[in-house]
């Protein structure tokens, strides 16, 4: 139930090559809850109050209204995704009648993103083969891609409420900027428009506005990019999916500094 | 098409209410996606490069995975929803197989979220009715909610990257905070926590760290509760939602400078 894990990081600082240390990343996992046997939502989550997590989406989706519709709230303890502890079986008083079509939130439809993060990571790579490729870039060149990103956000300046997704050539050089309400939206922008472009993303870098999670490394990869950059943390689960794919995650991306969390053979002045 | 949209807010500035001046806000507005007549997605998006986000999210799902796989993207003309540009219709070459079942992302899955915001906002209200209680909070409380927060953050200080979200009473006093690496989900747990105590909720604020969206008002509405307070920006669908709610939201909550969105009435000194 840790809220934070750690993974040994390539810093770099003002140009210059730190050595390898310890960096706290916060955690993502997916938790799978049940209500009377049945899935009804999968969510990425940073484990711990997954109870408190469970009552508030049932009570906020409308599928319980008081204290007493709810008899109780345990972690499954059967089988192997079960003993991570992100499965949750919640119980309802008999009375309560619940509308499984009425739920209106996002969630996993099918259980290929997995009810654990190894799961999860596996089953997609049966999708989407690891990187194997060769791109490298400078960390003057990663450094200088935010204020270049900033350029193409006119939206951000006036209302201060957007996310920012670029693709960038391995010499910094901006192909195209979208901005979003939704992160995972900004980024499915700038990929939609190099897929109907026809440009190769193997010599491409993806930087985001503002955290690396799962779902970012996961269309980054599908997308065939080998190296992502974010301006603020990753995910534990994006490092460890970066790692497993063979991709170049760089956080904390700012003038001064950056960490490199996963494929740092590929950051070289 | 619009990427921003101006409301008239109420800004206080150093604990002074200041002249009802216009202020833009991000637009957030559902897109349907249809492939092959079938809706597959609805997600929240900032209208703007539709068919690069269609195009994005399909070739990042693995539906598509060539230029020629796509053979049209338009935007559905036909009903009132369609008029507002919110439902694209997607056309793949015949010989595409649309394993629907494969699908791994996040959607509403049924239209009572609505084809577009003012559906949406309708269908909701069906569901929960609009606030009605003279809770007030005076500007000086909710400027030092933020930093009542922070010490809730344990996490976030280790990692850079969290969300929190925590529920007040009208007086500043912190019932109980929560983090998450989803910002919805920090919002379910302190709701969650809540309605596990059986706190009434009518005479509470919630805050939360970064954006306030759409799905943030209407958790808060499932929750009764009247003010939400955001460190950061909110959407225009925030706005539009709090309104017709009769939610009080306030945004952009500094030391020196809060805007009040919806619901002014109850900010008083």
């Amino acid at each position: 139930m840790a809220e934070s894990k750690s993974f040994k990081i390539q810093r770099w600082r003002e140009g210059n090559q730190q050595p390898i240390e310890e960096d706290a990343t916060a955690v993502e996992e997916p938790l799978e809850i049940r209500v009377r046997g049945r899935s009804i939502a999968i969510t990425m989550r940073t484990p711990g109050h997954d109870d408190e997590l469970a009552a508030g989406f049932l009570a906020t989706e409308n599928l319980i209204h008081q204290r007493r519709d709810l008899t109780g709230i345990a972690h499954c303890r059967v089988g192997e995704a079960a003993i991570s502890g992100n499965i949750l079986n919640v119980f309802l008083s008999p009375e309560v009648e619940v509308d499984f079509a009425q739920l209106t939130r996002h969630f996993f439809t099918n259980s290929s993103c997995g009810l654990c993060g190894r799961a999860s990571i596996e089953s997609i790579h049966q999708h989407f083969p690891v990187i194997d490729c060769d791109a490298t870039v400078s960390p003057k060149t990663l450094a200088s891609l935010p204020d270049k990103l900033r350029t193409a956000q006119p939206t951000f300046d006036q209302t201060g409420g957007l996310h920012a997704a670029g693709i960038f050539s391995l010499e910094g050089h901006l192909i195209v900027g979208r901005e979003d309400i939704g992160r995972h939206n900004a980024v499915d922008k700038v990929i939609g428009h190099t897929f109907l472009d026809q440009t190769d993303l193997s010599q491409c870098i993806l930087l985001v506005s503002g955290r690396a999670s799962f779902e970012i490394m996961q269309k980054a990869l599908a997308a065939r990019i080998p190296i992502v950059a974010a301006i603020s943390a990753p995910s534990s689960l994006a490092v460890e999916f970066a790692t497993e794919s063979h991709q170049t995650l760089a956080g904390f991306l700012r003038d001064e500094i950056m960490n490199i969390y996963a494929g740092a053979q590929r950051v070289r002045q």
